[in-house]
């Protein structure tokens, strides 16, 4: 393992490619290795006991790619499991909710942030947890946004129905006088424009969107700098797709989160198990 | 095992319980015990093979419940299992989508035949091979309206998103001159009402909506007179349920679908593995 090796990414789905999206935006020279544990999604409704179980499963498929470290792009792996994980594997490893509460309380000026997510990642907590543990004066509204998750899924992101349910969302944020936004679901940076759009006109004053991909890329590149592993700038670097089910849809999801097609891309389907 | 033992039915999730409110409003003397695999939800993801494992697990959890009949609330199951399910255990078994399939042949009359489903349901073909099955001249249009799901789950079945959402996955169907439309997934029945008044306004026809859920409670009426195991009117029957994981608005979402709240009810959280 050295500076040239992989960055493993994992995630329980799909959901987890805006993060490598990111990834590849910011730092084109790096070899990715994205696992999506396609057969087992949703981690969400798991117990904690369980979602540690899968994310070690994850984790060690990936070791076996001399991977240099591990990007975690699941919010709910992050939320409950990144602890154990940095016990059990010796490299660095990154989460994507650090990096969100980071950048939302760099961003926020009144100190007053919203976050969105699905049921499970805001019934966790961990992005109040994450949010406060910087800066223990803020104040977090968190807000579940399930219905968000099949609209990016289908790539139903313009017209009416993302629009209202956008709005029927954030309306009861309005009061709360809130300056950031964290789009803390790896599926909602697909619906930016719109919660963007509909964000401005419900508030009547400037609201900060926080896409947690983009942070958790950004966190990425400082901490190769500072471990001294970033890859040299000879090629653009590659990715390599492992899923553990390819459902029908696979290509046309998949192209969707990481915003270009899958072709040339080496895609194979793996058994955890 | 008699006449006076409970009828046993089980889905992936919470949905089933539709079925479950549609057999006591047609059954009311009928001891029921349903098991949610809430921990294994969503099985539409699941091979086939994975999928009767599974419906095998659920199954031989009921007959512990000493059952006279299996009712399998599951789209996914009935569409890939059934067959298998019944070479292994000797009861009658019902699923829901031959019984949507007989209900939806009866009620049309120009022969052609909208299904909607989930994204599983639909590209299993399930429902086009039951409705030709019992009627090879019939014509059917089957669409996928994964939005529907969330939305149920939600409670959110009023106002414009749930409407414009039907609206954007019926207007393809316009031109199809259906008559009648097959609500082919367990959540669907909470939606009834702004299907039948969007579709009323879409398509310039009558147009019949067959609930599979109903449909079920009317076959399995039917078996249970004909296999003379039709419990005696002598109390309002009991319900017991079981889940395999409770997730935090479990009563929330159980009494959406349940249609009523779950006070008094005898709930447990099983392990099937």
């Amino acid at each position: 393992m050295d500076k040239q090796s992989a960055i493993g990414v994992f995630d329980s789905g799909l959901g987890g490619l805006t993060v490598v999206r990111a990834i590849i935006e910011q730092l084109e020279f790096e070899d990715i290795v994205y696992l999506g544990d396609t057969a087992r999604i949703p981690y969400g409704t798991r117990s904690a006991q369980t979602v540690v179980r899968y994310a070690r499963n994850c984790a060690e498929k990936l070791r076996e790619h001399d991977i240099k470290l591990l990007v975690v792009a699941c919010n709910t792996v992050s939320a409950v499991a990144l602890d154990i994980l940095r016990e059990q594997i010796d490299l660095p490893i990154l989460g994507v909710i650090a990096p969100g509460a980071k950048a939302a309380v760099e961003a926020s000026r009144r100190g007053r942030i919203g976050v969105i997510g699905t049921l499970a990642t805001i019934a966790s907590g961990a992005y109040v947890r994450a949010i406060t543990a910087i800066d223990p004066r803020m104040k977090v509204y968190a807000r579940a946004t399930p219905l968000l998750v099949p609209l990016a899924e289908e790539g139903w992101t313009q017209g009416e129905v993302p629009r209202l349910a956008v709005r029927h969302y954030f309306e009861p944020l309005v009061e709360s006088d809130i300056d950031v936004v964290v789009l803390g679901c790896t599926h909602y940076p697909l619906l930016r424009s719109v919660i963007e759009g509909e964000v401005g006109m419900l508030f009547s004053r400037p609201i900060s969107v926080v896409d947690s991909a983009q942070a958790t890329a950004q966190q990425l590149a400082s901490l190769l700098r500072e471990k001294r592993l970033r890859a040299e700038k000879k090629r653009p670097g590659s990715l390599r797709l492992m899923v553990t089910d390819k459902p029908g849809r696979f290509a046309e999801v998949a192209s969707r989160f990481l915003g270009r097609n899958l072709d040339g891309l080496d895609i194979r389907q793996i058994d955890l198990l």
